[in-house]
C-alpha cells in the first residue's frame, strides 16, 4: 500500500466532466488499496477571469488582496472534487490552506512554504477519507492568504508529498510529459520517459511551463519521485527522479526558449559598485530574478553601463526600484528571447558548449548576452530568430533520436 | 462621528463598475468623518453559477462541501472591493469569516451566528482602515465553512452592527425599499418610508425576499436601526425601526404572497399524538419550518389526517423524514400560494381580520388553510388566484394611499 499525492491542474478540472474524471483516477488508486491525497488547481480560465477583474478594478493592485481574490478558484474545485468523490461513494473532504494549516512567508503572489501541519490530513487518511487540498494557497504569518504564483499547485503537491513522506507525487496536466523542446515549435521534439531533478529544475527555471520550478526544487531536496501525466490519455508520462537513478542519462535533455525576458540597459554615473549592490539587493528583496548581467566602464569619469534581463511580469516593480534609486535613464528591449541548452553533459563535455555557438553562427544568429550554470548555457537573441534557433539547436544536438550514441551515456 | 455598517448585495457588486460605485458610497461616508464596516455578497449570478456546478456534480450534495464551494463568491468580491477602495486612496482590507473569526453553529447551508470576535475589526477601524467583510459565511465548531442561506449577507451585516454597536446598518439592494406589496404584481404598491421590526419580520418570514428574516430578527433583538437603499438611485429607502419610534404606525403594512409553499397531506393510523410529536421534532431538528397545520380524526379506528405546508426547498428532506417514520402514503400539492396580511392593527382591530375573508368571498377565492400570529393572518389558496387575491386585498385595505384615516393610527 502506497501513499500517493495526485495533483490535478486547471485543464484537468476545467469542467464537471473533467472533475468527475479526476475523481475516477483517485477512486482507481483507492480501490487498488492505496491512500491518496489530492491537490487541485482552479478550473482552467478561472484564474485569468479573476485577474481580469483585478486589472479592471485598479492599475496597481495590492498583492495581499490579489491573493484573496485568486485563492477563491481552488476553493471551488476542492469542494466540487470532494462532492464528485462522495458521489462515487468514496469518503472525501476538502481542505483549504488555513484549515491544514499550510504556512508560508509573507511574500504575497509568490510565497514560499514554511511549515505544513500533517495532523489534520493524517487523521483524515486514517479515517479512510481522501483529503482534497486547495492548491496554490497558503497563509502568511498574520493569517492572511498567500499564493505561490502561476503553477503554484505543483508546489502544494510536492510540499505535501514531502511532509507526508508520500511514495510518489503524480501531476496530471494537459501535456503528456516533458519534451526535448516545445512540440508546438519543434516538430520532432521527443517526450522524455525520465529526466533528472537538476535538468528539470533548469528547464523549469528557464521557461518550460510544464512544472513550476520551485516544485522541482522541493522534489529534489526531499527526493520525491514525481511523475507528469496527461489527464486526457493513458501514457507513462515523464518521471522526474534523481540523476543517479536514471537508466539512461542523456548528456543534453532539452532546448527551451523564454520569450518573456526583457532587457534593461542603463548608465551609472556615481559610485557604480555601491549603486549596483543596492539595486540588486532591492531586486532580491522583491524576489525578482535577474539574468544576463553585463557591465562595462564606458568613459574615464567612472560612468558604467549595466544591462540585465528580468521577466516581463517583474518589469514594473523593477522600474519602480530603479526610480527609487534615482535612475531614470534606461532603455528597455522587450523583443528578446533567452534560448537555453540544458543537460548534465555540459559539466564535462566542452564540445557541447562550442556546438551551441557553431550552430548560431551557421544560421547567422547574433547574440546579446550569455549566461551559464553547471548544466545549462543560455544566450539572448532577437525574438524574431526564436523558432529558427530552437529548431537548429534541437537538430544539432540530435535530440530527435533517443539513442544518439555520442549524446547518451549508458549508466 | 457614527459607525456605519454598509452591506452591498449581489446586484450592487455585479461587476467592476458596480463595485467601484459601492467603493464611492463607502468613500462618501468616510469623507464625512464616519467609520464604515462594509459587508459584501457574491457578484450577482455567481452563486447560481456555483450551484449549477454542484448540481452537475452530484444529485445529493453534502452540505459541508456546498458551503466550501459557495463561500468562494463573497471572497472574490471582498478582495475586489478592498482593491477598489485602495484605488480611491482609502485604506481598506478584506476579512473572511475565519479571519475575524465569525463563529456559527454547524447547520451547514443555514447556519446561525454564535459568536463574533470584534478584536480584529476594531483594530482595523482604529487604524483608519475600512474592514471589508465577506458576507454569508461563518465557521462552525470544527473550523469548517458554513453559510447563512440565501440573503445571508444581511445576517452578517446586522450581526456585525450588533456586536460592534454600530449606529446604523445600511443595506444596499436592487430595490428602493419595502413596498406594501410586490410592485411587479400590484401596480399601485407603495414604498414605505418606515416599517416596524415586527411587521418586517412577518413580511420577511412570509416570503418577501427584500431582507432575510433572520437579519430582521437580529436587528429587532439588538435594536439596530436598519435602512434599505437602492444601489442605483438616490432615495430615502425604507427604515426598519422599533414600532414605538415610528412617526406613523399603519395598521396594515403590506400583503405578501409566497408561491414556494408545498402542501403535504397524510394519514396517521397508529398513535397519532406520538407520531406527530416525533415528525415535528425531526422537522425542527432539520431546521424546517412548517405552517398551516391541520389535523382531524377521520374514522373511529383512530386514523387521523394531517396536512401542513413546507417551503419547496425543504420538500426532499421532509419526505426523507416521513420515510424514516414509515409514512409512505401522502399527497403533495405544489400548486399552492400562501397569501398573508401583515400589520400591528390585526392585534386589536377585529374588522381587519374579517375584511380578509370578505374580500376573498367577493372574488370567489376558496382557501385551504388559515394560520395567524399576533400581527398577521395567512390563507392558503390555489396558485392560479395569487395575483387576483393580492391585488384585491391591497385595494381592500387601502394600501395604495399613505393616509387612509381608518387604517393609520397617528402616534
Amino acid at each position: 500500500m502506497a501513499l500517493i499525492v495526485q495533483k490535478f491542474g486547471g485543464t484537468s478540472v476545467a469542467g464537471i466532466p473533467q472533475i468527475q474524471n479526476a475523481a475516477r483516477r483517485i477512486a482507481y488508486e483507492c480501490k487498488r488499496g492505496h491512500k491518496v491525497v489530492a491537490v487541485v488547481s482552479a478550473m482552467a480560465g478561472m484564474t485569468d477571469q479573476l485577474l481580469s477583474y483585478i486589472q479592471a478594478t485598479t492599475p496597481n493592485p495590492n498583492p495581499q488582496e490579489i491573493d484573496v481574490v485568486l485563492t477563491s478558484g481552488e476553493q471551488v474545485t476542492c469542494g466540487l472534487l470532494a462532492l464528485a468523490l462522495q458521489n462515487f461513494n468514496i469518503s472525501a473532504r476538502s481542505y483549504l490552506a488555513w484549515q491544514i494549516p499550510l504556512e508560508t512567508d509573507d511574500t504575497h503572489t509568490k510565497a514560499r512554504v514554511k511549515e505544513i501541519s500533517t495532523h489534520a490530513i493524517e487523521k483524515t487518511l486514517n479515517a479512510n477519507t481522501v483529503p482534497i487540498i486547495a492548491g496554490f494557497q497558503g497563509i502568511g504569518s498574520e493569517g492572511r492568504l498567500t499564493t505561490f504564483g502561476r503553477g503554484g499547485s505543483d508546489v502544494t503537491a510536492v510540499a505535501l508529498a514531502a511532509v507526508l513522506k508520500a511514495d510518489r507525487c503524480d501531476l496530471y496536466k494537459d501535456v503528456s510529459g516533458i519534451y526535448t523542446a516545445d512540440p508546438k515549435m519543434v516538430e520532432h521534439a521527443r517526450k522524455l520517459d525520465q529526466i533528472g531533478y537538476k535538468s528539470m529544475l533548469e528547464l523549469a527555471s528557464l521557461g518550460s511551463k510544464v512544472i513550476q520550478h520551485r516544485a522541482v526544487e522541493l522534489a529534489m531536496v526531499y527526493k520525491i519521485p514525481v511523475r507528469i501525466f496527461s489527464s486526457f490519455e493513458e501514457s507513462i508520462g515523464t518521471q522526474i527522479i534523481d540523476e543517479e537513478q536514471m537508466i539512461e542519462r542523456p548528456l543534453i535533455s532539452g532546448i527551451v526558449a523564454n520569450t518573456q525576458e526583457v532587457r534593461i540597459c542603463l548608465e551609472i554615473t556615481r559610485e557604480p559598485s555601491k549603486t549596483m549592490a543596492r539595486i540588486f539587493d532591492c531586486f532580491a528583496q522583491a524576489h525578482i530574478g535577474i539574468d544576463m548581467i553585463q557591465h562595462a566602464k564606458i568613459s574615464e569619469d567612472h560612468t558604467f553601463s549595466l544591462s540585465f534581463t528580468v521577466n516581463q511580469t517583474d518589469l514594473q516593480t523593477c522600474l519602480r526600484i530603479l526610480g527609487d534609486e534615482g535612475i531614470s535613464t534606461y532603455t528597455i528591449d522587450e523583443k528578446m528571447t533567452k534560448v537555453s541548452v540544458v543537460g548534465v553533459g555540459l559539466r564535462s563535455h566542452s564540445h557541447l558548449t562550442s556546438l551551441l555557438f557553431q550552430t548560431l553562427a551557421t544560421k547567422n544568429i547574433e547574440f546579446f548576452g550569455i549566461s551559464t550554470s553547471e548544466i545549462r548555457i543560455s544566450v539572448l537573441i532577437d525574438q524574431d530568430f526564436t523558432e529558427l534557433a530552437v529548431r537548429a539547436l534541437h537538430h544539432a544536438y540530435g535530440l530527435e533520436h533517443s539513442h544518439t550514441p555520442h549524446l547518451y551515456a549508458i549508466a
